[in-house]
């Protein structure tokens, strides 16, 4: 049953004739939109990313721009974090909230100008949220998804091949700082990004017609660097504690139950959703679950994403949810992510989590394992 | 490249293990959560559906449900139709718009109270939509997506087996209009609905850890109509001109040029969102484009959906976008849906549209085609 029924309902990205031709094998469905996840070879994707340079259709991070005069006012009030002191060029990591402070997405907020910004999304569409609300204050802004899509390098060697392709002072760009420039006339904005911990950049495709231009280009830089094609790793995601949003949390989650407490400022005077809510768990002593990582007893074949996220006890009782469980290739032993209890977590409890083998006693630790 | 990675992102549905267990094939993410579109044999789930009775997991249709003392206006101001006089127990298909006037959704909005309302969903999040533009108002009212998920029963013989577990009177129940009911204690609605132009009912499970048990029931009461698993069946919908929204039709489309016109009000006094721009269309002889039945020439031996919209051409120039394109069985010839400007649909002109074997000429007609 993991066919999967294409039609015009999910979307092809620019980069798809590429993916084809490099051995795509399997895919998900990421903001209605087709996302590459597999090649074939998780392990040898897995050993690139580590070791060399992936290059990988990240196009699904779909951007949704808020431009106009009250474009700031606009991005801030989206934004669970006070970005009065952000640059051009910079991006922050970030949460935004419904009115309850429930966290909706947890993209890089990018200010291109004063009156120009992009999130760059995870998994939830906020271009209904963002252009619901801003009509309905009457803020002169547009809000659109624009013609961007993502394509990243990823790895220890992303950095030699991105400086011989743009210049050496893309060395000095800092993290999530970017800039607009081309490829030989394709128009992008490159960015120090990616979701992954292993280093690299995102070239955000600003036509969505020179998709195959702009692989063949990145491929051909890559190839005395060992590039090859991958995607977000699953594996190495949990190693690094990287945040799925909607997999790994509960509906109901705020930002500081994902782990992303230190980038929600509570205690500032500019105004966003949910800020009100924020303060009040802030105020409680904390939220009540807390986003970590568990080591699991025992040996685990599967390294494929749970289907399900599933419950994580303590003495008969549900205490949390468990969304990830991996074997780590460089820690050798299992791993994976959950939301548990604060309480739980702040006892430094063993709790059980469900395994393909059954459940399994584990320890929790902080996020990330490396 | 057809193969999904499943992760806990996508939500499976109560009626998941059944679904397995009866040979589900092929799926598709709709509304974020997996949704079965074939037990492997196309042919046979037609002619299931068009001759006896088929069983269709559609939990996908979420359902945003608005009530409290507000529940009304806002219902209302969601709805590009007037509700006023529309009863308890009644559903009416509907076009949700933006501000703008373009389609967001067209969901069956069913009234259970004067003061809760459900809006069933096609594929778009008009939870958050809803939710955020509530909230901006100030409504006295809850958003949210209850634990909701339909099955339907699909084809002639579907109404037989209804009346025989619920009872007679069900035969009396008028299109769009439902129940609040119980089949042995699993609580539901029992509304005269379904995507497709067979007749049937679909039953919205309100107890989520009930899928199986429901399955279960409407299964043994259905073997004696020859009942089988199937899906949303993509060949009967298009001879039935039924709309996929945000498939058949391009983003920036209003409910005229989806063939919504007969359930847009305009000339009314009811405030709703896009209002003023659908009266503008009105205003302005008409929309851009319409939403038509293609007759292709040639025969075709493909009857899976097209992956993306390709384009039609009238002398070399783009006119419309085609949607989708099968061998109707019952017609045994090629039709599509489209969406062709006006101006070529009212002068009866012969388009071009690409099919896998090249581009081929069609001509227009009014939807349905059966």
């Amino acid at each position: 049953m993991n066919r999967i029924t294409l039609s015009p309902r999910i979307r092809m990205t620019p980069f798809h004739d590429r993916t084809v031709a490099a051995g795509l094998s399997d895919i998900t469905v990421y903001n209605k939109m087709v996302m590459p996840t597999s090649y074939g070879d998780l392990k040898a994707e897995y050993d690139r990313l580590i070791n060399d340079v992936a290059i990988w259709d990240v196009s699904v991070e779909r951007q949704v721009q808020i431009s106009g005069p009250d474009a700031a006012v606009c991005a801030q009030y989206f934004t669970a974090r006070d970005i009065t002191n952000m640059a051009e060029g910079q991006g922050k990591y970030v949460a935004m909230c419904d009115h309850a402070g429930r966290i909706l997405n947890d993209p890089v907020l990018m200010k291109l100008s004063g009156n120009r910004y992009w999130f760059s999304l995870a998994d939830n569409d906020m271009l209904l949220w963002c252009k619901g609300i801003a009509a309905e204050r009457g803020w002169d802004v547009e809000v659109i998804e624009p013609d961007v899509s993502p394509l990243a390098v990823q790895g220890p060697k992303a950095e030699d091949l991105v400086a011989e392709s743009f210049g050496e002072h893309v060395r000095e760009l800092k993290y999530f700082w970017f800039i607009e420039t081309d490829l030989d006339g394709i128009p992008l904005v490159l960015c120090r990004s990616g979701w992954s911990k292993q280093g690299g950049f995102e070239l955000f495709l600003q036509d969505g017609s020179r998709g195959n231009d702009l692989w063949d280009k990145v491929v051909a830089a890559g190839e005395k660097y060992g590039i090859g094609p991958g995607a977000p790793n699953h594996v190495e995601r949990v190693e690094s504690g990287l945040l799925s949003w909607g997999g790994d949390n509960t509906p109901d989650s705020n930002p500081f139950e994902v782990g992303m407490g230190r980038y929600v400022d509570t205690d500032t005077d500019v105004e966003y959703l949910g800020k009100a809510a924020l303060q009040a768990v802030v105020a409680a002593g904390g939220p009540e679950r807390l986003f970590v990582g568990v080591n699991v007893e025992g040996e685990l074949g599967e390294a494929w994403p749970l289907p399900e996220r599933t419950p994580i006890m303590l003495d008969g009782e549900q205490v949390g949810t468990l969304a990830a469980i991996v074997h780590s290739h460089r820690l050798d032993r299992t791993i994976g992510l959950a939301q548990i209890k604060r309480t739980v977590v702040e006892a430094g409890s063993t709790v059980e989590v469900e395994t393909p083998e059954g459940y399994k006693p584990a320890t929790i630790q902080k996020l990330p394992f490396l």
